[in-house]
Parts: structure tokens; C-alpha cells; sequence
């Protein structure tokens, strides 16, 4: 019963529903297996999910082995996805010299959650760890694919700049042959000069922060999901975009990822026509009179954010709401300022937005300065090197069209649709503060 | 005749046939602009190409000003695109306030191309070098479309770490909060794990040689499009879905960049059903009998790839050729030895190869040792470290299954494509030796 090769096509677990009463050929992985009295159980882990095999005078290997199983497939109402496949041949491919150091089958989220991170290498393979990866590849692919459909081309920008795009904190520091340099922050600087060249531009690529916080919503290292657009109005269009693109995401991870959601236990959110808005004053208000909650800062803080959703959710039914106009104290120079009816700038209110989702902020945009003096005297305002800037400066003399953009972070997305209280269970290694390894 | 705004929708300039005798709205950038004797001139250069726009009494601005332009459609076959348009109203975006340093239209490719890249903020919007940009994003998105379509799952990986995935050379150093961190120069380690998960995974995302030479097909960052493919056989099974990828990738070039290629007088290749596959020593002998070129080193130095690739052009009509079973001292310690009919190993040779195309190697592929003891083993014969290692070697501990994969240099295969002789203008901002800025 061991050691039989066969030339039957490869079957993954998700289609053993067409071959019920057929032979087929399964390989995977050695999830679980048990013994009892002589019958033998295998829970062999594929890419696509899980299949009970029964079987005797098994040589079982240790779990995480990868092997191959050839036999009959049969309805079973009471194995995972409703078929079993009895065991005719079983051959091992790759024998694990080790049992995992913790058990795969019955990994917890949060459970010792530095071990798990530790033994990374391996715990990733849990059914519930991957589905957190793999709804994340379903959602940047589709925000891709919806953005090219609207014309946007995909760009990739540096990630060694001379400085940075937000100031000078926060950055990681390189030995460029000698040269001071740093990881990028944000292409944020780079994907406006890429507006004039198409237009439309995003782009998918790491980008790096360097604080010192350890939160269960920061990560050092993270997939930035960056679109930049030009020839807009104002920031409506940038924000119509979004509403559309995130209901292009919904709609994908409904028809590829309803799997990942069911295991994880969560929802994919509706998305409204018209995502609510709401200016940044007025909920800090509504916040403070409804809720009783006195909001520091000029930004919103966590519980803000938390209980400005609440409310949304509950009067309008919407897990999303933007919030609109911020303070200029609140953003960085590059963000275009409120323009009066009559022409006129309004210097103390710019055109940024944020988004929540489900009570936490998972995009920051806007529309940008394209004028140069104003660019210029906001880099002033700022108290910014207008010599560090000039090589980003220099592209406002140009006649650069209005322009404005947003950047979601692929983890805290992913992580809020999943219900996963901790962003680095989004990220397949994450990097923290003491995190640099695997 | 300025300053006039309308309802009408925005038209592209490559719908322009659709509307001929109509009035449409154009915007985009003032490409060129010319006054004859009362008639002006304007090519107005929008993301899909540039409109000849004619009219008199126009204010025009300064050339890369944004601006909008009402007017009326006629056929003209001496314009570009074979139509033209009789400005009616016409309006400056956002002007201006210098002239370009580089006289957008009239660049060259490789005049002064370290000028060309200083000014790379304003000299990116040529016609010829965003097209090249186009084309990489095209080539870009059909690698990722056509993985998916057999079965890849995305993944995003640490360019932060800990040490080298080919050893300790050519790293660029961070200060990762006070330790000793690393650009990564390949997802090489993270992509073997990650086929322990999802069985066939693929990346795009940058990567980092600190290479102090500087040569025409070399960046110190650059895009790699990274495979590894778990379940197979061999390294024959890698090569076959190169080859089907390859030709994937032609046929979307054909559907949605045949305008970029012929701009750039380009013509994209054919891609044979089954690419042509000579092993390594079999090329040198051949590049030595048949044209004299005595090969020195251990691999294909550029002369003889130059020379095989002619071959392969002459006698079978191929743009591409695999180069197999590279000498173990040629390959990194994970390339998968050589395997005997007996079942014996060959120690000597690696189940590596390579892939070259017009002349040119564009990548480095094969089966990876997924055997824990082997690995250990190759790791000592290499002299490599294996504390520093462990964090990727412990995985093979738990079963690895049998797997190979490759890695293709984005900005190298957009060159060769487009017969650009530099591959700096591959890239938006070209990181070189002594390139920071941009």
C-alpha cells in the first residue's frame, strides 16, 4: 500500500464533488491524522482546503509531510466539505523530520501570539492563517483590475529615496554606497509626477515606517495600495473612485473569497451607492453631543473613529463614512486647501479625506496643491527645506493638472474584514519594533 | 476664445475616429505648439497619444502647461492619428511658469542620457519614454493575470531582513531601530516557504543589489516578477510554465501595447510552443565550434549569450532558449542537484537553468532542494552559516514538497523587448551607483 505512482491527473479538495464514486489522485499535506483501533484517519491540507482519507496499514508520516493519496471518493455528510476518500495507494513525497513545534490543526488566533509569529515559517500554513493571505491577494487584485478598467496604468516608484515625503521622522536609514538615504514612506511624492505622465496611476508595493509604537494597527513594513488621479474637479472625484473601487473589491471577494470569509466567521461588507460623508468638525461634534466622547487632538483619536462608525452603522447602515475637510494643522503641506465659492482659498481647511471602516481609518487622501507658488509658500508655511523638496517641487513649474489621490494599507483592510484584532496576522511576515526575523 | 467651460464628457485622444464632424472636450498637457503666420498649432498629448489642434487668437502657454480644448473633429491624414481638431474654445488648466529644461518632443533616446535623467520628473512624459513604462505595466499585469489562471496565489514578503538569501554580499545596510537589517535582494527564502502554504505563489515587488558596477543592464533596484511552483517534478514543469507565461504575456502585449511598440519600432517576439533547451556545457561548446568565442568563467558571459541567442535565431527561428543544467558551482546553495536515471545524485550538476532572449538573460530558474538533510549538507559544502540560516532552513524540517521556480527582471525584459539599450529607462526613477535623486 505504499509507493504506487499513477498517471491520473492531480484533483484538489475543492473539486472532489465531481468525481464522487471516481478514483482520484489527491497531494497535499498531512494536516492531521489519527488512529483508531486499525482504521486510520488522514486529514490531507491542500491548497484548496481539507480532505478526510481513511485507510489501514498506513505508514502514517509526521504531520506536515507532504504526500499523495490515490482513492474513491464518497459523499459523507459528516466529513469536512462532505466527501471521503477511501486510501487504495498512499505514497510519501516529502517526509517532515520533525513534528511542527505547535500543532497546526489546532492553532488559535492570538493564542501565544509572539510563538506563533516566532514559528511563522510554519504556522502560516493554518487554515485560518492563509485565508487571511489569501483574501488579501483577492483584494489587491481587484483593486488592479477595477482601476485599469477606468484607465488607471500601473507604475512602480522608489522605495531608496533622498528624503522623505511626510518630513523627515520616521524613517529608516540606508548606507547608500556611502550616500545617506532612506526607505520610502510613501510614494506619495512620486506617484504625483507619474500624473503627468498617464493621468491615472497606482501602484502595490511595500512602504515603511519607522515608529517606535508597537500597536496591534501599525506595522513597520506594509503593502501600500497607492492611486493617484488627475484632471479631477476636486476631491468628490477622488472619493467617488474609491466608492467604486471598494465595491469592485466587495464584489470579487464575494465571488473568490466566500470560503475564506465562512472559516474566518466574518461578513463581507455592503458598500453603499454613495458612501456618507461627514466633515471632520462636525464629527468630532456629533461624537462629543451623542456619545459624550471629548475628542483630543485635531484629528479624530481611536475611540472617535470607533463611535463615528457606530453611528453611521446604525443610522445609515453603512460600515464605511468619510470624513471630509480636514483642519490643514491635521495634514501634510502638499494638501490642496478649501477653495470659497467666490474663488477664494480658505488657508485654515484643506481638501484631505479619511475613510473608516468598521470604526478604524483605512485610507487618508485628497486633492494635492498643483499650482507651484502655492506649493511653494505651503512648503514655507510648513517650515519645510524648499532645497530637500526641489527635486519634487520642481515638476509644479510644469503646469501639473489637479490632482488628488488616497493610499489604503492592504494589512489594516484586510484585517478589518476579517475581524483580526491584530494587523500583523494580515501580513505573512510581519516587521515590528523587535520583529526582523522570519 | 478662453475660458469656457462644458457639460461635455471628456474625449480621449484615441476615440477621435469615433467622433469625426463632432465637437468633443479634450484635455492633457501642451505637447508642442507652433504659430504660422496667424494659424497656431497645438499637439495637445493626452495618456492615449497627442491631437493636432488648430486655431488663431489663442493665448497659448508655456509647453507641459495643462489645458482644455472645445473643438471640432475632422479627418486630416497628414495629422497624427489621421484626424484633427478646429479648436472652438480653449482654456489653460494650470499653466507653466517655466519651460521644460529638455524639449519634450524633441528628445532622443541616449542623447545625454545622464541629462535625461537628472530632468526625469518632466523628461518621463515623452512619447517614448512612457511608453516604455506602458509597456512593463502591460507586461506586468499579464504575468500576475495568467498565474492566477493556473492556480497562483499573490504574496508580499519582507524586503527588511535579518541576512542574504545568496549570501553576504552585494546588501545594502539599514539601521532597523538600533540592529543590523538588510534591503532584500530576492524573496528567494520567503517564496520556498510560502509554497508550504499556497503550493504555487508568485510576487512582484522590488528588489536590491548594492553592485558597485555600472553597466547598461544593470539597477540597483529593480522590479522582480518571482514564481515558485510546488507538487513537481522536476525543473521541466518550471520551464513549461515559463514558456506558457511568456507566451501569455506576448499575447497581451499584441492586444493592448501593439501602439507602443510600433512608436518605439519595436516588434514583440513569438513565443515557440516549446522554447528551444540546450544545458550549459552542450552552449559552450557550441558558441566555441561554431563561432570561435572561447567562453571564459563557468556560466555565459554576454558575448556568448549574445552568440547562442543568434543560434537559436538562425536554425529554429527562436527568440528565446533555455540554458539547463547549470554546474553546481555556478548556482546558490538551494539549486537542486542533478538526479540519475538510477536514482542517484549528481553533485556536480544543478537542475538550474536559464533563460535568454535576444541575446540576453533574463532569468534565473529551477528546482530548489526541498530535502532537509540535503539542504544541510549543501549549506556546508557552500561554507555558509548554518545559525544564520536557520530561520529558512527550519522549514524544510516539516515536508517541503518537491518545487522550483524563477525570477524575471521586469525592467531587463522591457528593454530587450523594445531593443532599449540602457536599462535605466525601463525604470520611472532609476536607482545606479551614483543615482539617488530623482
Amino acid at each position: 500500500m505504499t509507493t504506487a505512482t499513477t498517471p491520473l491527473p492531480r484533483t484538489l479538495t475543492r473539486d472532489l464533488p465531481q468525481h464522487d464514486g471516481q478514483t482520484v489522485r489527491l497531494q497535499g499535506f498531512v494536516h492531521a491524522r489519527r488512529d483508531l483501533g486499525g482504521v486510520q484517519f488522514l486529514v490531507l491540507r491542500d491548497v484548496s482546503g481539507v480532505t478526510q482519507c481513511v485507510g489501514s496499514g498506513l505508514s502514517l508520516p509526521l504531520p506536515e509531510s507532504s504526500v499523495e493519496v490515490v482513492g474513491r471518493v464518497k459523499a459523507h455528510p459528516k466529513a469536512p466539505g462532505g466527501y471521503e476518500v477511501g486510501v487504495e495507494s498512499f505514497r510519501v513525497i516529502s517526509a517532515a523530520v520533525e513534528a511542527p513545534p505547535v500543532e497546526i490543526p489546532k492553532m488559535e488566533w492570538n493564542v501565544n501570539p509572539e510563538t506563533m509569529l516566532d514559528y511563522r515559517v510554519v504556522t502560516v500554513r493554518g487554515l485560518r492563517e492563509r485565508a487571511a493571505l489569501k483574501v488579501q491577494a483577492e483584494l489587491v487584485a481587484a483593486f488592479r483590475d477595477h482601476l485599469m478598467t477606468e484607465g488607471f496604468t500601473e507604475i512602480s516608484t522608489p522605495k531608496i529615496v533622498s528624503a522623505g515625503a511626510e518630513g523627515g521622522a520616521n524613517l529608516f536609514p540606508i548606507d547608500y554606497f556611502g550616500q545617506a538615504a532612506y526607505l520610502a514612506q510613501s510614494p506619495q511624492l512620486y506617484k504625483q509626477i507619474m500624473v503627468g505622465v498617464f493621468e491615472r496611476v497606482f501602484e502595490v508595493a511595500p512602504v515603511y515606517r519607522a515608529e517606535e509604537h508597537a500597536t496591534s494597527r501599525h506595522l513597520n513594513e506594509y503593502l501600500s495600495l497607492d492611486v493617484e488621479m488627475g484632471f479631477i474637479e476636486d476631491e468628490e472625484d477622488v472619493m467617488a473612485l474609491e466608492n467604486r473601487l471598494l465595491a469592485a473589491i466587495m464584489t470579487r471577494l464575494r465571488e473568490r473569497a466566500a470560503a475564506e470569509f465562512a472559516l474566518l466567521g466574518a461578513t463581507i461588507p455592503e458598500v453603499p451607492a454613495h458612501i456618507p460623508r461627514i466633515p471632520l468638525l462636525d464629527a468630532r461634534k456629533l461624537v462629543t453631543e451623542k456619545y459624550g466622547h471629548a475628542v483630543g487632538g485635531k484629528d479624530l483619536d481611536p475611540e472617535a473613529e470607533r463611535l463615528l462608525s457606530q453611528h453611521y452603522a446604525e443610522t445609515e447602515g453603512s460600515d464605511f463614512v468619510f470624513v471630509t475637510k480636514y483642519p490643514r494643522a491635521a495634514r501634510p503641506f502638499y494638501a490642496h486647501p478649501e477653495v470659497n465659492a467666490d474663488g477664494s482659498v480658505n488657508a485654515e481647511v484643506t481638501r484631505g479625506f479619511d475613510l473608516l471602516f468598521r470604526g478604524i481609518e483605512i485610507t487618508s487622501g485628497g486633492q494635492r496643491i498643483h499650482d507651484h507658488a502655492m506649493l511653494m509658500d505651503s512648503v514655507a508655511a510648513y517650515k519645510l527645506s524648499p532645497e530637500s523638496l526641489e527635486g519634487y517641487t520642481e515638476v509644479f513649474k510644469y503646469g501639473m493638472p489637479p490632482h488628488g489621490g488616497f493610499a489604503i494599507g492592504a494589512e489594516r483592510l484586510t484585517a478589518r474584514l476579517l475581524g483580526i484584532a491584530n494587523v500583523r496576522y494580515a501580513r505573512a511576515f510581519p516587521r515590528d519594533r523587535h520583529r526582523l526575523t522570519p
